[in-house]
């Protein structure tokens, strides 16, 4: 027995629990018993308008049953796997629409012989049972230059068809109507596919072969071969290739274009394409058919007419003039259609300008106050300290982490040097926190930056020119380590910087009740605790950050971004020590 | 270098073509200049209301920046391909929210050490600037049954956030009102993911390698082992393990779901999964929650925060009050929202009892007439000249298609002659020709039983009880013959039946001129013609049907086809000389 790599419970199965699985999950549609047809659950809003009905083999997901609903199809029948429906149940269907009080049944049927002979019985069991039916055959597809007697094949502008007479159905036109303005749109209308991979029918072999990194052009949507086989290439050229052989005046199958022509694409996934390169191809479809002077007034982009699980896509181009786009527009609750914007896709400014964030490195406009000097004086010797045990930090942390603890500091300590160099130091110790933030954000990089900007940041706001007492520094030290631990997600004893940090802000918070002269006592005692609490790290198991996912036997040394906290601490005690 | 297998133009640009190619595919989004922040067009809508900012890495295309639109996100950030968003971005987009005139901006986040600290420095930087600002942390992942300090994951769960957040603000709903709702929300929401293939980060090797036949339960979005890994079962059982294991309680990540509660389902598909696969999937997941006794209220079911090509998907269940499910019901316009029903899916009759279509085959209720004896003569020979030439169309066949064109004809005369021993002929033609077409339709199969068929169905409203003489049928077989050439798609000289058919319709035709007793010579006539168009497919290059696609040097046989209507036609005379 081959490996199962579809998830389904049997081959023989797969088709009937994949419609019930359909209308299980909408409420809007029901299966008719005793066939594989999916039809509205709202019958009754059928009487005496035009009934649309689709269908075709499965594995083409959701064109078929998905798209019943009002302002799109009535109902859908369900072949097997790329098998053609049989005739009872297509009779069965129509007969339904019929019973409802359809004024008239109109079938959508994509040009394959199977379908047209099934469907074409039914209609005529139909008419001979008093029914008014009629048939629209879906022919657009766009590979061969010459037609041959089978004629073009039927492929996603099939869901055109199914929208635009589900729109005019659902207004009441007649029959008639219907067929006529379907017809005038198939003339105007093209398709074209391309795979860098076959499907596979349940049960059985890929349909066929195909190396890494080749494509096929022109396929069919049951994996029939295509015309040409080359290379992958950019998405910008292999659309390009695609819409010159749809548009190519040599060819039989050409679909007339003119510069200036309103168009409506449809970007179709055939199934494993990823949604990231499907923006990439739709972005690749609107600039090439701009480029060549047309107005693309819509565009669609999605799975729509599937090849099961082939990593392909294809192209449809429809002509639209004023009455097609409109009734493209209609409202239609079928699950198989998307929300689409209703406004012309070329020609808008599609950009918009943020305000100015103003990140504060860039602003040099601050002014000097008094603390200035001693703020640039203590940032001095932090930067100092900081490059000096570059190697000992890189060294604690090539025991639990990636070794560049020390390097990540250091590129800090470097961005913070330049910019005292060049910079006033602002008076407002607020300001200053914020252009900290910015540099180490910048500069620093990986989770150390992340979460020292984020202390600054929350830190900031707290300590101003006007308020930069002992309180508001020990309020913006608690905020900053707030903030940490609720974005970092750590807690003091997860042996991360935290378990420095949180002691020596606990500290800080005696600095309040310090009696005065006594203040550099409490910085000290703050200190200390960051010192000790580093150390204790070597007790502790990692249970966040990188070192978390290390053996906790084999860590026996400090947190080095525990230590780099302490030393922080250290280094500012000192130059203050310096100033008395 | 590695062959190309995904359909892009580069390494780096693809994240900012997607992006493009969704906001050029949508007028209801814009790109933020500068960022890879995609916006609602109608920012004024946003004037004091809460806006909604998710994001995060892409490659989980439409989760993010298609959920743009009213009634959803207000902006969505993104970062590289499974890269957590940079700040700054996430700031502008704050920003610009803000100053669009929204009342306070939340930001949702998937608990990701990335995400939760990017966007929570850039609302700290917001804050900081006088935005309102604040953040729902999605972590509803149910694979771990111990919750490590770095807490759940976030999955897909997320857009059910997304949803019901952005009905709330729609609403105009406080920042606290969401905030104090979407907790309450996700304590009673869990995900489970399923795959069957890695996918790959464009420009590197897949993330993980799974052999073909197992799969992996249980994984992260962006590639990140799961918990076990086991051979692929049916979708019905897998989906029975994976509700199993997210409602365990001995998981610290269990979601207890109590018979009656009423759940919101999403199947998701992680990209690469078939349409077909996804609706057996489906079906499966409702199914199992019904047969626990919950009330499944609404399914999603689709592709909504893929992991780049992952054949997989995984399910997400939300207990739902009235409350949660009247806002899940709120209308957007957002791209990446499906059409749902409102309706809810358990304990409604989804099935639909079609009218009885009556196949004439099974009824019985004819009564003879006039005609019965004469038409029931013509049959039995007719049938028998068919068996008798069995080998004779088989071996026309072999030179040409699959050698069973006398087959098939025999199965068509045996079904016959077997009807005919248990039913008696009904006087009206047309009915008979009904009954002719259900056999045919039922026991010949293939092309040939279908176009018989058509033939069939076609003639038999134009012969009835009261209307079957010379000119009657004559009408009759131009509609057959004419039904076959509409619907078959082929033309007399295309080597098929027709060939034959046409040339003796056409002298039929001559019927009604002749005079009174001449009609068996205008007959004869016919049956020649018939003969004679058979004999020139000889000549004839194939254009339809199976041997169109054979060399024309290699044919010099007639068409079995052909010849077999020629022997009908002979029989029907020859049966009808005996009764003169």
């Amino acid at each position: 027995m081959s490996p199962q790599r579809k998830l389904i419970n049997s081959v023989d199965n797969c088709v009937d629990e994949a419609l019930c699985g359909l209308v299980r999950s909408s409420a809007d549609l029901c299966m008719l018993q005793g066939h594989r047809v999916v039809i509205r659950s709202d019958l009754e809003h059928l009487r005496g308008k035009v009934a649309l009905l689709s269908g075709g083999g499965s594995g083409h997901e959701p064109a078929h049953g998905a798209g019943g609903g009002a302002g799109l199809l009535s109902a859908a029948v369900a072949g097997g796997v790329f098998a053609s429906p049989p005739p009872a149940s297509i009779l069965a269907a129509i007969m339904t629409l019929h019973q409802a009080g359809s004024s008239a049944v109109l079938l959508i049927v994509k040009n394959y012989t199977g379908d047209r002979l099934n469907f074409g019985l039914a209609a005529e069991q139909a008419r001979n049972r008093g029914v008014v039916v009629d048939m629209v055959i879906v022919a657009e597809d766009c590979a061969f230059d010459t037609i041959s007697k089978a004629g073009r094949r039927g492929l996603c502008g099939t869901i055109f068809i199914h929208k635009l007479a589900g729109a005019m159905a659902d207004r009441g036109c007649s029959l008639d109507q219907i067929v006529v303005k379907m017809t005038q749109v198939l003339k105007a209308m093209g398709t074209l596919g391309v795979s860098l991979s076959p499907c596979s029918v349940p049960g059985c072999r890929p349909t066929f072969e195909l190396p890494p990194g080749e494509m096929e052009l022109g396929l069919g949507i049951h994996g029939e071969p295509g015309i040409k086989r080359s290379t992958v290439t950019s998405a910008d050229e292999v659309v390009r290739m695609m819409i010159a052989h749809m548009t190519n005046p040599d060819s039989q199958a050409c679909l007339p274009l003119n510069p200036g022509d309103s168009v409506v694409v449809c970007v179709n996934n055939l199934g494993g394409l990823s949604c990231l390169e499907m923006a990439v191809v739709t972005r690749a479809a609107v600039m090439c058919l701009e480029s060549r002077g047309l107005m693309v007034v819509r565009v669609m982009s999605g799975s729509f007419m599937t090849s099961l699980e082939m990593a392909g896509m294809s192209l449809t181009l429809m002509v639209a003039d004023e009455h097609i786009l409109e009734l493209f527009d209609v409202k239609t609750i079928a699950p198989a259609w998307p929300n689409l914007s209703r406004v012309c896709v070329s020609g808008r400014d599609y950009i918009t300008v943020p305000p100015p964030t103003g990140p504060g490195a860039k602003d040099d406009t601050h002014c000097e106050g008094p603390l200035s000097t001693v703020m640039r004086k203590s940032l001095e010797h932090v930067c100092f300290t900081l490059l000096n045990k570059q190697e000992e930090l890189n060294s604690l942390d090539r025991a639990a982490g990636d070794g560049d603890c020390g390097n990540t500091h250091a590129q800090a300590a470097t961005a913070i040097q330049e910019w005292l160099q060049s910079h006033v130091v602002p008076g407002c110790p607020g300001k200053l926190l914020s252009v900290l933030a910015g540099l180490v954000q910048e500069k620093m990089g990986g989770s150390s930056g992340a979460l020292y900007s984020l202390f600054l940041t929350a830190a900031a706001s707290h300590v101003t020119e006007g308020q930069s007492n002992a309180a508001a520094w020990t309020a913006a030290l608690h905020a900053g380590t707030e903030a940490m631990r609720r974005y970092g997600g750590a807690d003091p004893g997860d042996r991360t910087m935290l378990d420095a940090l949180c002691p020596a802000v606990d500290e800080f918070m005696k600095l309040n009740l310090a009696p005065p002269g006594g203040k550099l006592v409490a910085l000290q005692a703050a200190v200390q605790k960051a010192a000790a609490g580093a150390e204790s790290t070597r007790y502790l198991t990692a249970r966040a950050g990188r070192a978390s996912y290390i053996p906790a036997e084999r860590v026996t040394l400090p947190d080095p971004g525990a230590v780099a906290v302490a030393a922080i601490f250290g280094a500012v005690l000192e130059s203050l020590q310096g100033q008395d």
